[in-house]
């Protein structure tokens, strides 16, 4: 079992009405602040008249920055940092789903140096000391990045997403309001819902002897996303089924769960590489790849895992041979994604062939450490993995 | 579903060979040390010694406050704070269990004011609102002190034993090392375990509608300590065993739980009562009261908590009466407590009879605000439950 360091000083304000506390939360750190956020819904929302309206009242300057991209790009990024430079800006607040997030923790980071901020994610991977501090309102139960202290952004002129975590980059507060997830559409929460589980389980399939109670833990949080993705999906507006998928979202990669775990990840990175490539969405991407990937691991060394899931997850009955356990649970994990979420099955259906496989194998071996991964994947395996996921 | 604030900045170094960063992390607040700690077997295990090295090397100037008792009393807290003005002391370092971590930071509270510290206790309740910074170095797993804001103080002149939480007595930093707690009796070990599972219950038995991932995490937490507490006991030095409990006792009492339920507590305030007349040790009279307490408010109304208690922790056949469910939960429940782990059950084993039932139920009703708990509970039931606890 592998020692560890748990660090994760965020403070959340959970639940409706906490937004009366954003003012003076955001005061402790300066008057002067970059409102960030996508497209505009939280213009048709209501939720960005309510934030003007706290921030006015608490007697902040707002400089706002709009549309940020889902699969934030590097360009978004350049531009927030500079604008922090250029309004002396003391606290970054993000409004949004994690890509508004992760762009600003970049645009923090990059307001406090002088270089490209694609230099921390290029091969450069500059070091990053220090960021303005971030405030966040997160509008989507997915990425977890609201309590943690990582982001991935893309460069479209090379054809890279890349992630990267750093310390300074955490939120100093987050604002966790289930009712700001009601107007998430079915398909967008399933996608989410995808995302967390993924979370999960790049920890969970793990041979090392760990913690237990994180096991349990676990396995509580996946049940949590299997019980309450669908009611969400069917009533929007229903606040126990938005709280539970908001509240799992940032606990699933929040770094509580790796106990001292250091595995690489393996879908994520594959995924990465999906988007990159097509700009699909992440949780989509990660929905497909998931089955295949658990498929392509599954052996007599790594069984006890599934059963595992299988048994704790999905509720199979024990009282079987491994291999069969291992098989109904990888075809209950599938079922409940394509299924029950509805989310589609292939990247055929995507309009995405194998025209770059190899080089988005090679890529994604080469960024996301793969041979340090659940089970080591080599370009081959991975180039296996996306093919298996075109029918 | 109430909301909430979660707040929890404790940075905790985990596992073996973490003490090296000891130095460092102190070095942060200044250099000269307050180190407290109990009755010296800290000395015998070899821990006083690794500690002082690591002070030495790291050129901080050492104080000591030794001899802190279980259930530490308010003469302690005043020594301490004292030691802490006369000698400008910059961060207190406690060594120990739940006692010497709660004593200290009462003292690191008592350090910042003029006046006596038990006015924070008595009808003052003076405000808590700043204390030196606290690290601490873990013993025993039990109250979670290690990771909470609150701390219990006994006054044996006027046979208080009363609890408080004020956020500046949150440490800074915990060192928790599993093999620190090898040296832990079996019956040590069994009381710790009873406590960690009263502080899950004292949360988990709640009627509300709440987050039903939180529910999940604490019946992982529960099967945790029914898993582990046995092995740790017949192995004092199974490193897995010691692990899990150590992670999940932070964990039980850390206030991420409660997720926004806000209900007083029933067992602890009854206990609190029983060691400050009789000095008995906190897991047992928790172990003797809860089972008593869990029957005691069994009802139509809040049966469907004890049948999820019985089917999720225990794994009692679902597909039977709620009712017969539930009081095999508290069978289930009783025999873990008396018969895994041998402890008494009950008072009258500890030479305690109903001589002070009265006082002590007043009491526990008016400090613990029991008509706000699970089942409202006055003097008269409280009188009950003690008296169930006689046989």
């Amino acid at each position: 079992m592998n020692s560890f360091i748990y660090d994760i000083p965020v403070k959340v304000c959970f639940g409706e009405n906490q937004l009366q506390h954003l003012g003076k939360e955001l005061n402790r750190f300066g008057k002067r602040i970059l409102l960030t956020y996508g497209g505009g819904s939280i213009k048709k929302t209501g939720l960005y008249d309510k934030v003007i309206t706290e921030l006015n009242n608490s007697g902040l300057e707002i400089f706002e920055l709009s549309g940020i991209e889902p699969n934030p790009r590097i360009d978004s990024v350049r531009k927030g940092a500079q604008m922090c430079k250029d309004h002396k800006i003391d606290v970054l607040l993000a409004v949004g789903g994690g890509s508004t997030i992760d762009a600003t923790k970049f645009m923090a980071a990059g307001a406090c140096v002088d270089f490209d901020p694609w230099n921390f994610l290029n091969e450069q991977w500059a070091p990053i000391e220090k960021a303005l501090p971030i405030v966040t309102i997160l509008t989507l139960s997915a990425t977890g990045s609201e309590m943690d202290c990582g982001g991935v952004i893309s460069n479209p002129e090379t054809n890279d997403k890349i992630g990267r975590m750093a310390p300074p980059m955490l939120p100093k507060v987050s604002f966790l309001d289930p009712t700001n997830t009601f107007t998430v559409s079915p398909y967008q929460t399933a996608c989410g819902s995808s995302d967390i589980l993924s979370h999960i389980i790049e920890v969970y399939f793990n041979m090392s002897t760990d913690l237990y109670m994180l096991d349990c833990f676990m396995e509580g949080l996946m049940k949590t996303v299997i019980k309450y993705t669908p009611i969400a999906m069917k009533e929007p507006d229903n606040y126990e089924a938005r709280a539970n998928l908001m509240w799992t979202s940032s606990w699933a990669i929040n770094g509580f769960i790796d106990g001292g775990k250091t595995q690489a990840w393996s879908c994520h990175p594959m995924e990465h590489e999906l988007s990159a490539f097509y700009d699909i969405t992440h949780g989509l991407g990660l929905a497909i790849l998931t089955p295949r990937w658990m498929e392509y691991c599954l052996n007599e060394k790594t069984v006890s895992k599934y059963v595992q899931f299988g048994v704790n997850v999905f509720g199979i009955s024990p009282n079987q041979e491994p291999m069969t356990i291992a098989k109904q649970a990888i075809t209950a994990f599938s079922d409940f994604l394509f299924k029950t979420l509805g989310l589609k099955n292939n990247l055929t259906s995507l309009n995405i062939d194998n025209t770059h496989f190899e080089t988005m194998a090679e890529k994604s071996v080469k960024l996301g450490g793969l041979k340090y991964a659940f089970i080591p994947l080599d370009k081959n395996d991975v180039m296996r993995i996306f093919e298996m996921c075109l029918l």
